[in-house]
């Protein structure tokens, strides 16, 4: 162990803030992906943006890389140390800044979860809605440009963030946007910012638009005979116009698994989980029409959610899924996150699921069909080695298939690790755009290396 | 002249496309704004992606800059070759690529205008919903990232472009992004291409976000005693979370002014007009709720359009507002374009029509005011040095007087020519860094020179 750097860290931000206890280090070693957890040297926990300026300073001087890690709820091994180095914990930067009701925003330290901030904002009326499943912070959303559930009405943490503070590798602090809700003045630096996965700068503070929680909501779910009628289904339900909040797909072979595991009882068939809010009027509106699009769609067992404690089961079961099959004892899994057109998703679906089928393995395929955006999770012994390449190149096809056909690699995830093969498939001449980016705002490579780029 | 240059362009790309008349130099000189015209050395009207590859190879032969030309609406000089060059017009370029009603998604050339984007695509239940107010080039509409009446609804383009094909300065070629509806691959290049007026890249193809037309809209208008009643009241119905597709801000002397020139007969008060839609039930709903926030608020007139005659007209003036400022003959005029947090809204729009009264110059305050954005525009006679000095002096209070209260001296016009100066100010130590992405993307400084930076 380096003394001199843990003496350095501890001089210029406080012992307690500096760990390198088995413990720590084990935790900032992994994320809740397969990839191989690395240990970083050193593990600290700053309070202010000075010290994460300090850090920055001590790993320059030590030519160290830093890696910032969130809640460690990541699917891609984006908090993975892996050249070691620093890891920066942000759980003790979770204040509100600045929470501002009138103009429908709030700034935040990166550390905060997103249900820490509901919690806070809740009783005023408002809500930041992005939910990708996971407590995640508000720093690792923002990130990976997360975004889950309700994109497909409130799009994508790019779509929410209106500024951020920002440390660079060189130590300077830059304001990448406003408060106010749009802007024409200068490149738009928050957009590349967000999603940059920690390579770019270091986050200390999040300016977030806030939303009204609307007056009433509309739970339903219904069943189909085939993953194809469920994604044309929910094709059709967008180009109606209706207003959902929610539209996950869910095959019925992860409905099983989370009957399983949750003591749910789902009909264990194909399903859509829907989600309407408004207005009364305007919530009952959209799901009677969305019922009439189902039912033309040959959807069966639509059953709406009569009271709220239903409705969360519903979610509930939603959320539990990927943890359903993640947490299987003694077994590990591979995942995919891809995003097509619309026009394509039900063949996607079809195709993903076939190559799940075949493999014999035990799988699932879900997701935010709203946006074309949907996962496929293969579980598989780590000892039996056919098995793990199975599984792996189910994720791998399905990838190259979304690209091929106008998509993208990841949808929510991110690049991380596992997504890195496919930049250049996806990007083009694009990528070499991207690298140089990087290179120009981090010429040391010393922001969480080795991800998005190799 | 220089035979040479025009003979190379002529040989590349036909003697058809290539002008030197006085009338193609003159109308490439200038465009809506005030700013001092500059005639382009040579005009040149490419019908394809390989020509402008043609182009700009030539225009680094002759190290000469290169400025793209949409349809001249521009407001802040965008398209102004201040150092000469080639100017490349993009009106032959104005073909739907692919339209994909399936996905809700366009792909267009960049001389395609708004208006003739909309009658391809109505007839089939969709629209493209972005309105500047002027028949805009999509091209420039997304140089500038523009917004305009529905930005409260649909946001600004940046939140409708999917993808584009751009030819960078060495002339190669790379798309931003893909035809998914999100995407979590790669850093942002999409966000930060959009709102670049053309210094970063030439656009060739732009893929964009389609919407369903909705079943009903109900349009609307009330007046008010103050300007700062009728910004609380703007206020008041966002925060309610009524989904507005249009909120006008038009104070009393705009609307007399646009009385008088275009024989309307408006109350000659502060006004808000306003449009829902949706279902019928669900914009019936909005326009009721927000019928009872304007009273509250001390809203009189409220009037319905009851027929669609009476709704185009509404819509006809406030899009007329602008120019019938503009267009009074002999007289020129400055404006601004802020946009700021929407609790700042009523005292700037108090300050700004102060400062105008002040003057005793003819200029009216409006603007989208559902995003915290409004204009300014003031009349002065060129030939009176002391008019011209006042009218420039209110704008740039108020320019300066937006990012003071956190938000920025451009919501969609883009900074060109006129919003340069406030660059540092708005953007502080982030201005180096845009200035080093241009700096890396085209480093020979051929792409639109001396707009955004100097």
């Amino acid at each position: 162990m380096n003394t001199s750097l843990i003496n350095q860290l501890t001089e210029s931000v406080g012992t307690d803030k500096v760990s390198i206890s088995e413990g720590d280090l084990y935790r900032h070693s992994r994320d809740e992906s397969s990839h191989p957890p690395v240990e970083p040297d050193v593990v600290v926990y700053p309070e202010s943006k000075e010290e994460i300026i300090e850090i920055l300073r001590i790993a320059r001087e030590n030519d160290l890389p830093v890696t910032p890690f969130g809640a460690g709820s990541g699917l891609d091994g984006h908090a993975i140390p892996i050249n070691k180095g620093i890891s920066i914990n942000f759980e003790r930067m979770n204040k509100i800044l600045s929470f501002n009701p009138e103009d429908l925003t709030v700034t935040v330290q990166p550390g905060i979860t997103r249900k820490q901030l509901n919690k806070s904002i809740n009783r005023h009326g408002l809500q930041f809605p992005v939910d990708p499943g996971a407590d995640a912070s508000i720093g690792g959303m923002t990130a990976t440009n997360a975004s889950g559930t309700t994109a497909v009405r409130y799009g994508s943490m790019r779509d929410q963030v209106l500024n951020l503070e920002v440390i660079l590798a060189d130590g300077s602090v830059i304001n990448t946007g406003s408060r106010a809700k749009k802007s024409s003045s200068g490149y738009n630096l928050n957009g590349l910012f967000v999603g940059s996965e920690g390579t770019l700068g270091i986050m200390t503070a999040i300016t977030l638009k806030l939303h009204g929680i609307p007056e009433h909501t509309v739970t339903a779910r219904c069943t189909f005979k085939t993953p194809k009628a469920c994604a044309e289904a929910a094709q059709s339900i967008l180009m109606s116009g209706i207003q959902v909040l929610r539209m996950e797909l869910v095959d019925a072979d992860s409905i099983r698994q989370v009957n399983l595991t949750g003591e749910h009882s789902f009909p264990e068939a194909h399903s859509l989980f829907l989600e309407f809010s408004g207005t009364v009027a305007s919530a009952e509106e959209d799901a009677n029409l969305t019922k009439e699009l189902v039912l033309e769609h040959g959807g069966e067992n639509w059953e709406r959610a009569d009271s709220a404690a239903e409705s969360n089961e519903l979610w509930r079961a939603r959320h539990e899924l990927a943890y359903s099959f993640r947490h299987i004892k003694g077994m590990a899994n591979s995942g995919g996150d891809v995003c097509v057109p619309i026009s394509q998703l039900a063949d996607m679906v079809v195709y993903a699921r076939k190559l799940i089928d075949e493999s014999g393995l035990l799988g699932g395929v879900f997701g935010h069909v709203g946006d074309g955006n949907f996962h496929t999770l293969v579980v598989y012994d780590p000892g039996e080695s056919k098995q793990a390449s199975a599984s792996a190149r189910i994720n791998d096809l399905v990838a190259r298939k979304a690209i091929e056909v106008g998509g993208t690699c990841s949808g929510e995830h991110g690049v991380g690790l596992g997504k890195m093969k496919y930049q250049e498939l996806e990007h083009g001449a694009a990528l070499s755009v991207m690298k140089s980016i990087k290179q120009l705002l981090d010429p040391e490579n010393r922001l969480n290396p080795g991800k998005i780029f190799s």
